[in-house]
């Protein structure tokens, strides 16, 4: 039923497992203040936009939540907690107390994610009935109208893979010099480009049929304000550098660092409107910036490299192997410590975006 | 959701994860020939017993099944594909071809289970949306009436927990010679079938929640037939005798071999006719004996041996400690080896029983 997908994988890039020290567990305190200023905005949606009073109360017992790209915690179970309270709220407020129904939560990452420790970590005092559904949300992992709220917090910004393009030698948008489209030619730009909009189709069509019509789907992103252009360094740019450094000696292959892009993609406002409107199946009922007061903050070095270690780490050795990331974050992290440009917040560009999206009637 | 039950967790034996030489996913042939024997009838059974033609096309949509205590495979696929062909079969004989659902294959098993291991051995040509429930079947696990088809197989043979009084120095069911009921004092006897009653009253009241009314559950258990004694030696007694001798060579503490006893219970026809009667959610439609080859086969004592370990291993590594499991299971072996009593099939008095119950309406 993951239809064709089964034979073409889209490629994993699981978040750090476990509970050590670069796990996501443990280094996800950014993504947790995002997920805490979305709450408010989750409660107001539930209140104003799931039309409980039009779909019967049987096709809402059991309520299903749905939280794609949930990696191994915390961050998810507090997600789909607002998420259930929020609901409750709203039965209550309509004096339907009586009515709440029972909720089940759908656990999604990649078949390779941690589920063994996303199942130790799970709240013992949750008011649902936990359920770990594994694959790539690229493609079908729930039956026909069989969800009510889909969330997903960052995990869109992954690409279900590299634009091939990028990697091939014979093609205008081969990315030698840099391992992602930002600073990059206009011709990778748009390889990316073009891969981010036909994952977005997928995605979206994907949850169309797997909500229930008038369900919805919380997306939380990092994106950039429309005509945004990147003229300075950025942080992908000193990674490339190390890389090209331990290259030149001789630490990693050449071959190897010219063939290596992460697979990220931060869509403009604009952009994001556009795949929406294109795939015809929802309606976008709210957009716009999460202020948070991890945004503002001036993050410690080891906080930030902690971050992005948890976070690239994984596509990182799955492309040069394990031996080598200690040094390549030893080197990462002396770079970034150089740059008191990208250590100041202000200097960010990206905002991150709460995006409401209600699946359209039939 | 999981109610109360949070508070009180079951003990949890899951079997031998990984994929390695001591694994349950390696070791459970035997099991396969249950499974196997098991397809015909469960094919006759949905055929027979599952009422499409009440049970309106949209609830059955998706259609969606349980394999409580499915371990880390392969059995469980083996056993779910079944189902899911018999339904399907169900289908184009009643030439509803176009009518045939969507499957939601849910598997579950305790919260230790290796649920990375089974999701990296999904079959990769499935036609069904996969889904991982972790959790103990003593207690609700599923939203109600969320179910078409439970299956276990062999999991319900293992209590919740052992008989608080087969391990208190003060009660006249304490078990200090032996570490199972069978040929144990008739007071451990009666604690460990107290013990049965109770728990198969909270599984067959979890499950009646569950599972739609007219909803099908299959068991595989092993049974006796009514008013079997068992006068000889058995294997779990050669287990005990190996501990004892560890305990008098000083390598594990005496007390710890007192109060280890085996969470396992094989009830005799009667006494299962008589919980599900007593719990009354179920009618009995079909319980009959399973042949198999594997039944009539001489196993070597090595494939005896790995089967034990994958499936006692866990229990005795948790309450010896992993240091001394190799000790254990190489005198534990030679014990066996030297008892051609036990190595002879037809000497065994259990009977692999097949069950199907069904959901009555409320």
């Amino acid at each position: 039923m993951e239809d064709k997908k089964t034979n073409i994988l889209p490629e994993s890039y699981p978040m750090t497992g476990g509970n050590g020290p670069h796990s996501y567990a443990q280094n996800s305190c950014y993504q947790k203040g995002v997920v805490d200023a979305a709450k408010e905005i989750i409660n107001e949606a539930i209140a104003k936009k799931l039309d409980i009073e039009n779909l019967s109360f049987v096709s809402l017992n059991p309520f299903r939540i749905a939280d794609l790209g949930c990696s191994v915690g915390p961050n998810t179970f507090i997600a789909v907690q607002n998420i259930l309270e929020a609901v409750e709220l709203k039965y209550q407020a309509q004096g339907l107390n009586s009515c709440i129904p029972e909720f089940q939560v759908f656990f999604n990452d990649h078949i390779t994610n941690d589920f063994n420790t996303l199942f130790a970590s799970l709240p013992p005092d949750r008011k649902y009935f936990a359920v770990a559904v594994p694959g790539s949300f690229y493609g079908r992992l729930f039956p026909k109208a069989s969800l009510h709220f889909v969330h997903s917090s960052y995990a869109i910004s992954w690409l279900s893979k590299i634009p091939k393009e990028v990697v091939d030698i014979n093609s205008p948008a081969w990315n030698k010099e840099r391992i992602h489209y930002i600073n990059a030619t206009k011709e990778v730009g748009e390889a990316y480009s073009a891969q981010y909009a036909k994952d977005m189709e997928s995605f979206l069509s994907a949850r169309a049929q797997e909500l229930v019509c008038g369900g919805l789907m919380a997306l939380l992103i990092a994106t950039i304000p429309n005509g945004t252009t990147y003229s300075t360094v950025n942080m992908f740019d000193l990674l490339a550098y190390c890389l090209r450094e331990m290259a030149n000696m001789g630490l990693v292959s050449e071959a190897k660092v010219d063939s290596f892009n992460l697979p990220l993609y931060i869509p403009s406002h604009k952009e994001l409107e556009t795949v929406v409107e294109r795939n015809g199946y929802f309606s976008i009922e709210r957009m716009e910036p999460l202020s948070h007061p991890m945004r503002q903050t001036t993050l410690s070095l080891q906080t930030i490299m902690l971050s992005l270690r948890a976070a690239l780490g994984g596509v990182i050795e799955e492309h040069f192997g394990s031996e080598i990331i200690d040094e390549v974050f030893d080197r990462f992290t002396n770079k970034v410590a150089e740059s008191s440009f990208i250590l100041n917040p202000e200097n960010r560009k990206e905002i991150d975006l709460f995006i409401l999206l209600k699946r359209k009637s039939d």
